[in-house]
């Protein structure tokens, strides 16, 4: 069982060296300025310690785990472009279309996506892809309950923008395993605990969302709630889930 | 065989009859407004005609054909965003963005391509989500160079942006047909010719592209070239390509 940290170099390595499609040539540059901006690779190491947990090696799991951060990284250009939030800035960097130009960013979004779709399709079992589409549609949903101020639950958004990819990670690092449908449903109530988790976390270290609808400490309590529900979900499974376990805890007391 | 306005018939009818994901909730709105603007259908009926001419009855291409219909639009609407040419109207109606304003649009476009694959990912063989995929990826790798006036031949800019969903659109009907990646290649001096048919065409009816770098008679002739290329393609064919072939006749007569 590899470490945390291990799987997170893996996924750094494994992004580096990634060979995109030929034919997106002039393109790829915009596409890597977005996927190497010091993300933490949360997505895909859930993914690979999943798959170890369920008895792969982290490597086979690599390209769905890039798979995962490709559609993160996706939504992450769309979300910046002037069309939805107008951000100027990610992560201290220029965001892409102010690096790239709107339409240029808007092409290497689409890229990013159309690339993790045939990363996922690279496993003989289609059902890694499928899942992929899945949870891709189901952020996409969340995005657009977020952006047109539905009258829906907060943590209706959630459950879809954020939850969906998170699930995936499991998911997929559990398809790359060979667990069956039925199998991979057992791990349901870990894996819907994780985008809440992380969510809850993300509005206390940025002071919304959460944060505006019970306060810090209310927001800190379903952070808390959702990790204390993601452990003992561990528990239920049995599989050695330490670095799940591991990870968890980190999310409920990351700081960045 | 069934004649084309028997499939477009078909495509039409599975188009206003496809179940898309429930999640998309009040998003399928405006993918449907996208999606029922009153294209020509003109991908999916080659989809369906080379799957009867290769043995498959048409129904069981049409989520394959649709799904093509459906990154077509995906990419209808993304041209036409304030990103890219910013065009307030399509086919006589205000675009996806003037109706629904742009992040609407731009989730309704990802929503789109993210059903087509999952319509591709409903068949058995992986190969029709392979297939797409790569086109799409094609797709924008053209899209990139014609936004970006890339010091390219004009040809190799319709052989991608336009070209690969065309030559898809026979791939994927020999796919669903069940023919192999050797038999599907004898098909490739077909396929490879009807993006630049259309393109030509569509420069004449338009009046840019070839007609700004050959004169108007100069595109004709581009597009007469490459319909007699494919008819004389089709004729190598052990096959019954006479829709096809009508199809090829009727590409290369168009007026709207």
């Amino acid at each position: 069982m590899r470490a945390p940290d291990e799987l997170r170099a893996l996924v750094e390595e494994h992004i580096e060296s990634l060979a995109l499609t030929p034919e997106l040539a002039g393109l790829q540059e915009s596409m890597r300025y977005a996927l190497e901006g010091g993300g933490k690779r949360i997505r895909p190491v859930i993914c690979l310690a999943t798959a170890e947990a369920a008895g792969a090696p982290a490597t086979e799991a690599l390209p769905a785990a890039v798979a995962l951060e490709l559609v993160h990284t996706f939504s992450l250009v769309q979300d910046d472009l002037p069309a939805i939030d107008d951000d100027d800035e990610r992560r201290g960097r220029p965001t892409a279309h102010r690096a790239f130009g709107d339409g240029v960013a808007l092409l290497a979004s689409d890229a990013l996506l159309t690339e993790a779709f045939r990363l996922a399709l690279g496993y003989e079992d289609p059902d890694v892809a499928r899942e992929l589409v899945a949870a891709t549609g189901g952020m996409i949903a969340g995005q657009f309950l977020d952006i047109t101020d539905a009258d829906v639950e907060l943590a209706e958004i959630h459950r879809l923008k954020t939850g969906r990819l998170f699930r995936a990670a499991v998911e997929l690092g559990l398809c790359v395993a060979g667990l069956d449908e039925r199998e991979r449903s057992g791990w349901h109530p870990f894996s819907n605990e994780l985008g809440l988790l992380f969510q809850a976390v993300d509005d206390v270290l940025d002071g919304d969302g959460y944060v505006l609808r019970l306060g810090e400490a209310g927001a800190r309590q379903v952070a808390a709630d959702a990790a204390d529900r993601a452990r003992a979900a561990l528990e239920q499974l049995e599989a050695d889930t330490s670095v799940l376990r591991e990870i968890v805890d980190d999310l409920a007391v990351r700081t960045t």
